[in-house]
């Protein structure tokens, strides 16, 4: 960035190093002794990858922190120049110190411990928020497809924007939620995935700056840091409360990022729903930056309790589309075995997006497309999302109260809607929990994955995808495997058990 | 590479630079003045491009040259100048000249001319190479598949690798082909381009070499170009001779690419077909070479003539899979409809390719996969693959019939199984008839596409997807298009109408 755009008082900071002290102890930590300097730098690295405080900010003088803290002015010095080693810091002599995000490096892509034979076939996957096919709705959009195929068969298959009729069914869709739209502002695509993958091919080439939520969909930071983009994390707003405009205010000012991506409703992985007003004022902000914005509404049809009041769509504010770019997938709210996904954006983005799908995965599957056109055009899925809330309901209150007795000390808010909870782990490393649920036979994604460089140490996500005793059998394993994690039973990577958070 | 490993005499290169003079006049072309330095310039330019003169090649001192050549020392120069500026020549004082290749440019993806109101609905779409669905074979496929449906649409419907049974069924495939497989070889992918996105990813990152066939298929070349490799062009042998053994092992020797991508069985665009010998010499070479050699299978099911003799697949020579990556897929034999394609490879790349799908497309439509299972376990492949091959014999006899009546100059050889037809347009500009045949209501795709930077400028494909009267009427169009080129009417884009070839 080159230069500071705002700054963080010594006071400010310290408060909110305070705020974070938790389990973490200067002098050590998991057991192993840890630098004064080192606990510093990794929690103002923390704040800064879980966006509490933005990127471009100039930090205090090191003796001002100093001070503050009541530590030593060599300790701040040496936390400064942690930081400025691993490109969280720049500093330039009169203009100061202030707060920047390396290049983005892949997470090293670990193989899964193979399972020991007694567990084998027992292992509770809760790594996908992804559930069964609401029957009889699968089978039915089938059938009706396999009788749409015969004057597709005549032809040679290939559609790269999509079945003119399927792109129909979505834009009557948008019109129908009060967004008027054209088929050529439509674009149907493998998947939410395969959507974000063309978006950012388009518009966020190797460095370019993406503000994202922090937390955000793991799978999604993944593909960006592997085009070589910069994440600028936005920290959500506390509990459920959807974003927090100030903060995006201030990054998409300060950081003017290319893009944005954002998932407007019940977040994944917190579950939070943004309120009326909040896609307006981020449509607005986006726009005053200059910055497409990308917003995912993959959980958008997965209300799950009575009275919840849905966020109007951020593309309600920008119809024709140059700013905001939605996407849409069948994957949560109907199957994740059809791999189907769309794009809405202004017409000359969409034949941006087509004429670059020659060089990726090329198109679709006719018969999928034909099924979501069958299902888009009845009662189908009106039909198929409620037997998809119903399961995801019931698996969720399960979850939550088989959580509640096994782990009585993780803390989370309950979502009224999505597929997902996240769960605060008592202080523990979520990945060390991860790591001995999977010999456990229980396996969970931890926080680290859906965070910016190691943020959210101290979380796991939980999806609502079992039920019942599993469910309860899951959370009895999760919690066997805290212990483990507590008694400081040896783990196979060398992660600290503690952590700040 | 910083040095030459082998050299060009001048007089060889005097050679090769005469056989091709053909329309090429220093001075004039297309009607415009060309300098004689540029015409020089760009002579060489496709000597490398086409893969006639290697990568790394020293070049003849200026002075040689301009005497081989009966031209001034001042434009052999001013070409090695021009050819320095854009990359394709390096130079060391006291260590002369070699030729190089500049890190791959995405070709800009040109908007199509929007169609006039007479030609709409009446263009004869050339630009795709695949074919109708063989029914009933297809809807017997989904019927079958969605019989088989009912205990998956209990599952989430992820399957990254692919479904069990079909990485089974594709096991058993290779098996029976003679290399033993086993399913943790294979990995189930959307289409053959995922599998080849998958696999640049794993093994060609930015700035890395890939060795190509030259022409070759022209979407691969584009996603490695957007994936930043440096292509290195490997000429093919003439005529239908499937590779140029000595240029491979030349290329592979001193330019040492990461990967290598090769196309054994009725290649795309020419047609093709590598020898009994060629598979295990090629294998062979890469291996020496510490280079990946990925072989694209798609085209290997269509054989049109009787008494064609294939080659042994390459994965013969290295059933392990540490050099050879095999690619698959339905589209060509089956329908591109489907978005079905494999590969094969060491269970250790299947892992790694795995893994980071995450990022990517997540994994292949349910229901495909089961309709593919379906088919290669009982007659349904083989029986479609004779509905397939019966399309495509009649299509191509009818082009080529058409194209010998309307354009007799073209030149071609027929191929003996495959999509395409590679045609020598004459001497003329490939992209200009391409512009005209827009407006003429018949759409086809230029030679340069096929080529690395401009290469194949003298040629354009043509697919076997149309037959009897639209055949013919195509060629009739292609013919008005090419008099109009000839006759020098006006053209939207600023290419010579000629050109060197």
């Amino acid at each position: 960035m080159g230069q500071w755009t705002s700054t963080v008082g010594a006071a400010q900071l310290a408060r909110q190093l305070g705020s974070r002290q938790g389990p973490f102890r200067d002098g050590a930590a998991g057991g192993r002794r840890v630098p004064a300097y080192r606990s510093l730098a990794d929690s103002v690295r923390l704040l800064v990858l879980e966006g509490h405080v933005p990127v471009a900010a100039r930090l205090p003088a090191e003796r001002e922190l100093a001070a503050a803290l009541a530590v030593s002015r060599t300790t701040v010095a040496a936390a400064y120049e942690a930081l400025r080693g691993e490109g969280f810091l720049e500093s330039r002599r009169g203009a100061g110190s202030w707060t920047a995000v390396p290049a983005g490096s892949p997470l090293p892509t670990r193989a899964l411990h193979p399972l020991p034979p007694e567990a084998a076939g027992t292992m509770i996957d809760l790594g996908c928020a992804a559930l069964p096919a609401p029957e009889p709705w699968l089978s039915r959009a089938f059938r009706a497809a396999l009788d749409e195929l015969p004057p597709y068969a005549h032809t040679h298959g290939d559609y790269p924007a999509g079945l003119p009729v399927l792109r129909q069914a979505l834009a009557d869709r948008y019109t129908a939620r009060g967004v008027p739209t054209m088929p050529e502002q439509i674009m149907v695509t493998t998947g939410a995935m395969g959507a974000v993958a063309a978006i950012c091919r388009l518009f966020a080439g190797r460095g370019e700056r993406i503000a994202v939520e922090a937390p955000s969909y793991a799978n999604v930071l993944q593909l960006m840091r592997e085009a070589g983009a910069r994440l600028v994390p936005v920290a959500m707003a506390d509990g459920l409360a959807g974003w927090d405009l100030p903060a995006w205010r201030q990054v998409l000012r300060d950081a003017a990022p290319r893009m944005a991506y954002a998932i407007a409703d019940f977040h994944n992985p917190t579950g939070a729903l943004a309120d009326e007003g909040q896609p307006r004022q981020l449509v607005e902000a986006a726009r005053a930056a200059g910055t497409v914005l990308v917003v995912d509404e993959t959980m958008a049809d997965l209300v799950l309790d009575e009275g919840v009041e849905m966020p109007p769509p951020a593309c309600a504010f920008d119809p024709a589309g140059g700013t905001v770019v939605t996407i849409g997938s069948a994957s949560k709210a109907f199957w994740a075995g059809l791999r189907m996904g769309w794009v809405r954006a202004a017409p000359d983005v969409i034949r941006s997006l087509v004429a670059a799908r020659a060089y990726a995965d090329l198109g679709s599957p006719v018969l999928e497309q034909l099924a979501v056109t069958w299902l888009l055009g009845g009662e189908g899925w009106a039909a198929a999302a409620d037997v998809r809330r119903d399961q995801a309901r019931s698996n969720r209150d399960a979850l939550v109260a088989a959580v509640r007795r096994h782990l009585p000390d993780w803390e989370f808010a309950v979502p009224h809607g999505g597929l997902t909870l996240w769960a605060r782990t008592g202080g523990l490393s979520g990945s060390r929990i991860a790591e001995a649920g999977e010999r456990l036979g229980v396996r969970v994604p931890s926080g680290p994955r859906f965070g910016v460089d190691g943020a959210f140490e101290g979380f796991v996500r939980l999806p609502f995808t079992v039920g019942g005793a599993v469910a309860d059998t899951a959370a009895a394993r999760l919690a066997a495997a805290a212990r483990l994690v507590e008694s400081g039973s040896p783990a196979g990577v060398d992660t600290p058990r503690t952590f700040v958070a």
